[in-house]
């Protein structure tokens, strides 16, 4: 494979990971469903149906998934570790969302790591793929 | 932040994208849920609920999401692209699908990446990290 081969482009994925999370919000369905809401909202994305919900037995996690039409949003929550993780996958362009203080406001996140990856990448491109990490930051 | 910081790991991810798909698969609901649900049943996997599925119109892509008792798995096709996407979450341990295999037999993929995500990973391990992309092939 050499360095012309097609990039195929079809999307962008956030991969959020916040740690030192409350635990108690992170066992709070409503919490984290008003988080997504608000990406929903920010970004402007439109749920095809409406979002799908499970609350697990102790220590209590929540995932939350909705199918967009830009893709898909995910989240899930680990009471027990003080993490939460997002997965937001945009096939259309959409600005980067302020995962960092948003987070840290709505679950006193202390440290927030997004991580930016291509969809539909062919080798060539995969080859030279260094994860991009952002926005990491210690309150 | 030192290299003696704690590493949440809470799951694996594997990001794959498969290109040179043939488009009248990808257009076919059931021909993506069979692939989904081989992988559930091959990995053991358990649904809560039951699949969301979308067929888009025209040029006709699939979306299917899962929630899983261990985490979730996501599909999105682009037939006009020739391109399957799928993010399969495990916050338990699970051995390695053959994507490479299976999506060149079920999709006649021509080229597969799989990336290999750790999940909930502080800023020590992001610092350091770089994507692993594995079983990149073309037949």
């Amino acid at each position: 494979m050499t360095s012309s081969a097609t990039i195929m482009n079809v999307g962008t994925e956030w991969l959020v990971d916040a740690d030192g999370c409350s635990a108690e919000l992170l066992r709070d369905v409503d919490a984290i469903r008003r988080i997504c809401e608000q990406i929903i909202d920010d970004l402007e994305l439109r749920v095809v149906g409406c979002g799908v919900w499970h609350k697990f037995p102790h220590p209590g996690g929540v995932t939350g998934m909705f199918l967009l039409t830009e893709s898909h949003l995910a989240c899930h929550t680990y009471p027990e570790l003080g993490v939460a993780t997002f997965n937001l996958y945009c096939c259309r362009n959409r600005p980067r969302w302020d995962w960092e203080k948003k987070l840290s406001d709505a679950l006193s996140a202390s440290i927030v790591t997004v991580q930016v990856v291509t969809r539909g990448a062919s080798e060539a491109e995969v080859e030279d793929r260094a994860i991009s990490a952002q926005g990491v930051r210690r309150r």
